[in-house]
């Protein structure tokens, strides 16, 4: 499985360039799924956490191709990053930092190898691509890569106290992992202190509250309403753990 | 073919996590197909509508994941429902309903099965996707389900005299079958009596009219513009069929 | 490989439908790719400029179905077009023509076959999908086309001095093939004239540039922000190439 995870637009221009360099270049019937591609365009670190969060629901073997990219063409650095049986192909500018710190076990290569005639705007399409294709097939050549011991961009494996994602129903998911934080805890956001619910129907309708969420975040709600309308929430803001 | 209606957001975290299961766990080869993922988060009545409508433009055997389910964590029951040669999975709050009440033969069945570790918010993931693979695969185990003569939430087979959706053009879908609605009618809305027209290059540029969709349904349209806008229409609004 | 580039929306409810469509008839595992669903709805002059530019990252034998279509249920023919080894169907509006004419080899032909139960406005559906998935089939029977010498609408192979796409970051794209501009040009556009950068990394922050984009157009950015939205463009927009 190649999983997608982008800053590209889900409806633009790129997308299906990109998914005929994987069609015509990995193995025949290999599942490609767009994960997200509306990562924040400048936002490496929020999309490190979120990326770091949601890969734990994808099997072993997924191969990762994440872009969020505002320095393509520049002096960037390409990655493979090999963590916990899972591939990670992306820049290294941090947002496959996260992943590579909290891993078990993990290895990270640049990439050497350089497209005839690429474009200066589009490793997607260009490096990325043929070279997760490449990872799927388990035909990458070992002369397109060299070792590195470390990423040039750390985040490093802790927490993000901060929102790092507004989804489509306004609610505001944290960098913070839930399993970390007492269920007694208030999170404190946007000048407000709000209280733990389990789900949705177990908050009083119009109120906001913190739940640990599918991915096993700390996310914000309101029960019938966007928390990020009402509150005026966006990725970034500060969010604290009140014991 | 898997089919997806579900009020997901087409572009958020959610789906590919969904697709995920089914991959692993459908068939090799199974299409998984998106046919809406905007639906009305807060009103299962109208996505009911518009699911009885879509739903005869795929093929028999195909299986229907349909989750529009503002209550998940709670008390509603989750379902399988067998409907002339389709199946379809979802939460008991009526969204099926309307399916159920027009077929020829139906039979539901409740939902005993809990995933180990299941989430409290995203049944689609963990309790719906799983069981549509095992409709698909053909090996849903028997225990996992209950027989049920009726659902708790119908809303019948009649038609729904109101706007049910509004497309991307600005298209008003309503709830009505135009099959029983003679073209010499006029339809009323949001203040206004408009005629029929076969098609939008026959309706004179940038006026109102009803039209027989491309789904059956009457359908609200302004040729060359947004009827929803222009008309300020929204999902809910009545419409009255005047002879 | 089928390539589909319409103005249905990319999250609406018309796609599954062709997409069963072409699951059910074209060869089992045919790759479909959604290139673009939301070219500009009235303008078929910037749609064929665009198609034009995005085929060339697509292999020979790709089918394309391409489909801005506001005459739909009118007068205008529905056509294939065979150029430069890819396949093309669509309407007969000028959609296709760009590529036509710049084509090294082009033929054409009407469609002469209706589907029994056509709907009036999704042609999408009840035509062109079962033509393309023939096509894919490679069972695509003589007499469903009649040859033709030429389009009806034709918009020529030259460039188009307009914007003709405008995407997520707000980059506008033109229809100014990019090898025929030299570097030391300036791009006139809302007013101002804009100088060469070749990625955005090489522009200074927040200014306006112009640049050979990733399938070799002119089109004018800004580093770290929308140019439509600082600038106001808009599809359709006069740009001119000032030496």
């Amino acid at each position: 499985m190649i999983v997608l995870f982008t800053d590209f637009g889900a409806h633009d221009i790129y997308l299906a360039q990109v998914k005929a360099v994987l069609v015509q270049q990995a193995p025949r019937g290999t599942s490609i799924q767009d994960l997200l591609h509306t990562a924040p365009s400048f936002n490496a670190r929020a999309g490190a956490h979120l990326l770091a969060a949601l890969q734990a629901w994808f099997p072993a073997g997924s191969v990762f191709m994440a872009v969020v990219d505002p320095g393509v063409g520049g002096a960037r650095d390409a990655i493979v990053l090999e963590a916990d049986e899972k591939t990670y192909v992306g820049p290294d500018n941090g947002l496959l930092s996260v992943v590579a710190a909290r891993a078990g076990r993990a290895h990270t290569w640049r990439i050497l190898w350089r497209a005839q005639d690429q474009s200066a705007s589009f490793h997607g399409r260009d490096v990325f691509a043929p070279i997760a294709a490449s990872i799927a097939a388990g035909n990458l050549a070992k002369e397109r890569l060299e070792h590195t011991p470390a990423l040039s961009v750390r985040f490093g494996a802790d927490d993000l106290a901060e929102i790092i994602y507004v989804d489509h129903y306004g609610n505001a998911l944290t960098g913070l992992r839930a399993g970390r934080v007492p269920l007694t805890a208030k999170v404190e956001v946007a000048g407000r202190r709000l209280d733990y619910a389990r789900v949705f129907s177990e908050a009083s309708s119009g109120s906001a509250f913190w739940y640990e969420n599918s991915v096993r975040l700390v996310e914000i709600a309101v029960n019938g309403a966007s928390a990020a309308q009402l509150m005026e929430l966006r990725v970034g803001d500060s969010v604290a753990v009140v014991p």
